[in-house]
């Protein structure tokens, strides 16, 4: 949808004192947070390591969205709570997969507590993250707008996890592009945002129209969400210093997919080896040469355009005005990079 | 339902020509191989790791069960599609949590080639067993009863889950019950054969009530299946010797949970430290310790009653005649057990 098409809004109400994102976070956090323990009640080791999970806590963007976009586009109490219930279980999807990446990427520990993986062990990381995304399920069918929406919830579970096994293989290539980068994103992080929009649209009796523009907000918002977390990585946030962690860690962020197929072949594949070194032999002399390889190649001052770009477009959307104060949240850690031009 | 209650049928034609199992086999299997490769079918590590992990083969039961019940159910040549894709479907599914299984047990081969996770690594085996389980939910999704039997599939997937880790619990709890090993066999096996069974009873049109006793037989299938395995390793098939691998690989099998909760406490003690030794330290003295201690607590004999119960009420339930020659088949290796009374 071009951000001036509002008639895919046909037919839907507003609501007359729209929320804002920090207002929603206040009135729906507390019941959000009660129903997700709630949502993995249950005996045994299973259910028990999924409430140990998810007492981690986390900024519960994804649980957000539903009711915050539900709200705003007139929906009547009881089809809120519908929208809570649907945020519920895209949280619980969302934290099935943390458990499972963290067992995939060797963490051993998120906010300071042990992961799944390394209290409980491989085995039962594997079950808990299966049964959480499979609980998530579960939930959205028990909603009346679950048979009309499952089959896309259920793509966007595979979506991610093809994201995730995407993120491995460009790991491993030798000649990683942004097109793969963005297909990576748009499983990983695009597709959950693009099912709760979608979910909260779709309570609030949006027709199919207003709901594929949902999820297309939603892809993109969380395609910008991986490449501002890239950029940030690189080029430090306010009164943060550049740390470059995903060059020691070998992740292929998206400045370093763009150098490989732009810079020159000798500096691209010098940049791609500094990127592979094991952890543990990756010298802050490699990553300061990485960092200045992938400033003049261009590469950092195509990720900022990129970022503006998207920023902008993001900003100018009509789903941007329905839920106040949201995009300028996640726009925020770089807006000094926006502001530079 | 007791076997004699035949009321659940009423509504039900039957098929004139009924398939036995064998014959459904022939008929069908073709169609389903080529359709379980076809299903995996993508670009990426996820897709070929999942057909890899198809062509190592099987015995398919699951994805002939819908079809087979299907057809004795009078379904017309439309329905019928709709049963083996459901078979699909559910053999899909299946796959999946081997995937997984194989990378949780440790094992390294299954049928003579590398596991997914010897052959992809961890991080992919993780990604491949959770994939083949969402594109066996789409596929369910996509057929025209997909709606009305979604949640239940869901829900056994989320049963095997729940089996899966407790297996893992029971291996290391100090006084595994039959109570438990039974939730655990009715979760990591029966689950799956219910919700083949309804699937197949909801194409052929079959009410609730059908539904329901359908996924009822199939779950008595499963767990039949499981405690027959356990005695099988025990006390031999026909021409093949008693292993008790089981004892070595520290499984906690029918038989140990009765022994753990029957026999005296000293004998029960003994038996469970000796399951729980590990693997290379487990000596054959040390397994025909254990097995004497199952002998002479009566684990064996109370075995061989339960398997005996079980097969006669399969084999007289009317969910068996509709399934020509499928229960005679599951009984076939403990025969021998039943015909010693």
């Amino acid at each position: 949808m071009s951000s001036g098409d509002t008639t895919v809004f046909e037919g839907l109400t507003f609501a007359s004192h729209p929320l804002g994102f920090t207002a929603a976070r206040e009135l729906f956090l507390p019941r959000l947070e009660a129903g997700l323990i709630e949502a993995a009640a249950g005996e045994g080791t299973l259910f028990s390591a999924a409430r140990y999970h998810l007492e981690t806590g986390g900024k519960r963007i994804r649980a957000l969205l539903p009711p915050l976009l539900a709200h705003n586009l007139g929906a009547n109490p009881s089809q809120l709570d519908e929208a809570l219930e649907l945020g519920l279980a895209f949280e619980l999807i969302h934290n099935g997969t943390l458990v499972h990446d963290d067992l995939q990427d060797g963490d051993s520990q998120r906010r300071g507590k042990p992961t799944v993986w390394a209290h409980y062990g491989m085995q039962q990381a594997v079950n808990v993250g299966t049964a959480m995304l499979l609980l998530g399920l579960s939930r959205v069918l028990s909603t009346r707008v679950g048979g009309r929406i499952i089959a896309d919830v259920n793509l966007a579970i595979l979506r991610i996890v093809e994201g995730q096994a995407l993120e491995f293989e460009l790991q491993e290539s030798t000649s990683p592009t942004v097109a793969q980068w963005e297909r990576m994103s748009a499983g990983k992080t695009g597709a959950l945002f693009g099912a709760c929009l979608l979910g909260g649209t779709r309570v609030a009796q949006g027709g199919d129209r207003a709901c594929d523009a949902a999820w297309q907000f939603g892809l993109e918002l969380g395609i910008f969400f991986q490449i501002q977390d890239d950029l940030l990585d690189l080029v430090g946030n306010k009164g943060r210093d550049a740390v470059a962690t995903d060059i020691a860690e070998g992740k292929i962020s998206w400045p370093v997919a763009w150098a490989t197929q732009n810079a020159d072949p000798e500096r691209a594949a010098r940049l791609l080896s500094i990127v592979k070194t094991r952890r543990a032999d990756t010298t802050p002399e490699l990553v300061s040469e990485a960092l200045a390889i992938l400033h003049a190649s261009g590469a950092i001052a195509a990720c900022i355009d990129n970022v503006r770009t998207q920023a902008h477009a993001l900003l100018g959307s009509p789903w941007a005005a329905l839920m106040p104060g949201l995009v300028e949240r996640v726009v925020e850690p770089v807006r000094h990079v926006l502001s530079d031009s």
